[in-house]
């Protein structure tokens, strides 16, 4: 399969992509949904009217809105037949906007021309805590070897909710948060900036379809028709604020300042190539949570720091989306299972994704061992973030000759204000 | 001070209080916002253009929204002027409604031909943790005397974050979730309906006032202009869910599944009369959360179960919001202090209201000390929630012969689908 726009071989976004965003320009600041394709940006907007298929013919609108919620809405096939459509009028052997000189130039805009939004509104982002070796090695270094994981982690995916107001796209600098913390020896707290910024390694998923009503599950075998695509994510996080104020409810202000995502979803559908089988669970968990179809995603992931004046970037981590101990499939069954209702544009993150060996953790703790070792970082060290770094993320799949990529998830820390 | 609209003694809803609801009736299921007076509701999309004063004789819109929100993000000015106006405009003595046949047909609704629905669209949802005589309790119980109050709780402000999706209007019946939770004996979770249903009392204030931006914080000097107003919560929660899920991240499914909130917001303008003294903070908190002006509300809180088929409710509750630690500021304050921004329409919840005495619990956890004995309900007795049952909440507040209430905040619990 090839498109009549030129995609580089390193490019993330080959035809077999096709992800969805949300750009502005600086001379059309109207926000527009777009999908992206080589360096170019498909304006569907501009095209709505060629969705003229049995699912989408009367719902052309939802291209023409400033988020993707209302297309996320719209039940799975409508996902699917959207798809379909982009990919055929891409198709380097298909004329209708191949040849179409006019509606080329009013459909196309560079990405390097192109300012990315958040793809959807976000009604709520839960967080969840998916990857044994991260659970494992947090549970180690807070607890000792011997009550690593908790009692309750292997039989059900843990996870919390999170604030949806500071999800930021990629891009957006962040400025590192003041608040309360107490070391250990100290009698009372402190305040001031954090002394212990960190980065989290995650993906997400878009919840997408119809609302299932408060009081209502959505059984894992029909989990899939809500689970719309995926985007990196780095869930910040503040450790010294985060070890005084989480017992006993949990993380609050030491993740709430901010957290990234990527701007581009890439759907199931562009991952379904990828998926490799599911990890053993051992025990069995409870048949809510039970389904035998590969769900499991292999996405190879790293995380690079740059620190403030460096050229390049490092990278300090790099593992893999299928260490994830839990699925989608069962994060969102589980979700559920108290008829929890969730709404086309919530957010559900993984929870840091940690590999079995040192290189891959997906946090400066894991890598630093709480501080205990230095991290190499260019010509540079660290334990925790300082001030000035920009922290990227980046996943690719790779099969068959076929690479797809999700972009970046990029913030560049600033100082706090004290 | 009298309304020309007739308002009984015992009404939560004479001209002193003009709380802020959304409904709509039978025959027009259009959204309106209202404000409640008496018996009626005074449609404010009706005399919008009466609201001419500086502040919003350009932002009339406001009034004539299917929510809140927009109203909620003027600054506090234009809450005063419309608090001022309506005043006016209902005063026995002000003739340009009283005396207007037509629009006044047109701008009332009997209360008892009125749906009420969530009065805004809530983008995040917080719950706190402020009632020192709650957090004592639940900690006696679940680790004793000697640690009761973890070393954070009187140095900030404990709070997480709670689902918004699942925040529901009073009168909305819920169902009693189902999920996994372990008997303390048992090696293995087990998966069906909760055992130990509670409510727990709470009131919860909305957000207003423009959205403070990513990284600044509200300063406590200034933390009375996003507080726009109170309503009644109770926050549904599923013990045994709760106690299996809630390590190490905090509470998840065992509250995700309901939230119910009074559907009147009274204003802080309207509560102003009831500041008593703050609580005396010992260890005095950080800079950041000290504020001297009396911020602590008396409001006389009750809640009362209605079993299945009983015609009287049955008050087993009776307390103080005056009992809170924390105040309503430095809630707002901390949450705040990390640069978190909190958006028009966010709730905040202020934990469960305990006092000091046992008659004073807020939750059956507290009141049946963890099921240790029955509270009687009528001819019944409870040690948690049965289906059936039907909470309701009131809140009042009295002072120099003026009464204000909260109106009702209740649910009536249904059995779980299996
Ligand atoms: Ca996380
Ligand atoms: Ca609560
Ligand atoms: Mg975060
Ligand atoms: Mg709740
Ligand atoms: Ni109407």
């Amino acid at each position: 399969m090839s498109s009549f726009i030129s995609v580089s071989q390193n490019s993330d976004f080959p035809i077999e992509n096709l992800p969805y965003g949300v750009f502005s320009t600086r001379t059309d600041t109207t926000r527009h949904i777009g999908v992206a394709i080589g360096d170019e940006i498909l304006n569907l907007g501009e095209i709505a009217d060629l969705f003229d298929g049995p699912e989408l013919k009367n719902h052309q609108d939802v291209f023409r809105q400033a988020t993707l919620n209302e297309f996320m809405t719209l039940p799975r096939p409508a996902w699917l037949e959207a798809r379909a459509r982009i990919q055929q009028l891409l198709s380097a052997d298909y004329p209708l906007l191949r040849d179409n000189t006019d509606l080329r130039s009013r459909a196309f805009t560079s990405q390097s021309d192109a300012i990315m939004h958040l793809p959807a509104k976000i009604g709520d982002y839960t967080d969840f805590y998916s990857s044994i070796h991260h659970a494992t090695n947090v549970g180690i270094m807070f607890r000792g070897k011997e009550n690593a994981l908790m009692p309750n982690w292997k039989w059900l995916p843990v996870g919390y909710h999170g604030r949806a107001s500071s999800v930021v796209v990629s891009g957006t600098e962040l400025k590192r948060p003041v608040g309360q913390t107490k070391a250990p020896e100290a009698t009372e707290p402190s305040f001031g900036p954090s002394k212990l910024m960190d980065f989290e390694l995650e993906m997400a998923f878009f919840v997408g379809g119809p609302e299932n009503s408060l009081g209502t599950r959505v059984p894992i075998e029909k989990s899939e028709d809500r689970i719309f695509g995926v985007v990196l994510m780095n869930d910040w996080s503040a450790r010294d604020i985060q070890a005084w104020e989480y017992v006993p409810l949990g993380p609050f202000l030491a993740k709430s300042f901010a957290t990234t995502i990527s701007p581009w979803i890439v759907s199931i559908e562009a991952l379904r190539p990828y998926f490799v089988e599911n990890p053993v669970q051992d025990p069995v968990p409870p048949q809510y949570l039970r389904h035998d179809d590969p769900f499991t995603l292999d996405i190879e992931l790293a995380v690079s720091i740059r620190p403030d004046g460096d050229s390049e970037e490092h990278v300090v981590c790099k593992t893999n989306f299928k260490h994830l101990y839990w699925t989608l499939k069962q994060q969102l069954a589980h979700h559920t299972v108290n008829g929890c209702n969730l709404r086309p544009g919530d957010l559900l993150g993984s929870g840091t994704v940690s590999g079995p060996e040192e290189g891959a953790y997906g946090s400066m703790l894991e890598l630093s061992w709480r501080g205990a070792k230095e991290v190499p970082v260019g010509n540079e060290t660290r334990k925790f973030l300082k001030d000035g770094d920009e922290v990227n993320l980046s996943g690719t799949c790779t099969k068959n000759g076929v690479r797809i990529g999700f972009g970046e998830c990029r913030g560049k820390l600033r100082p706090a204000d004290v």
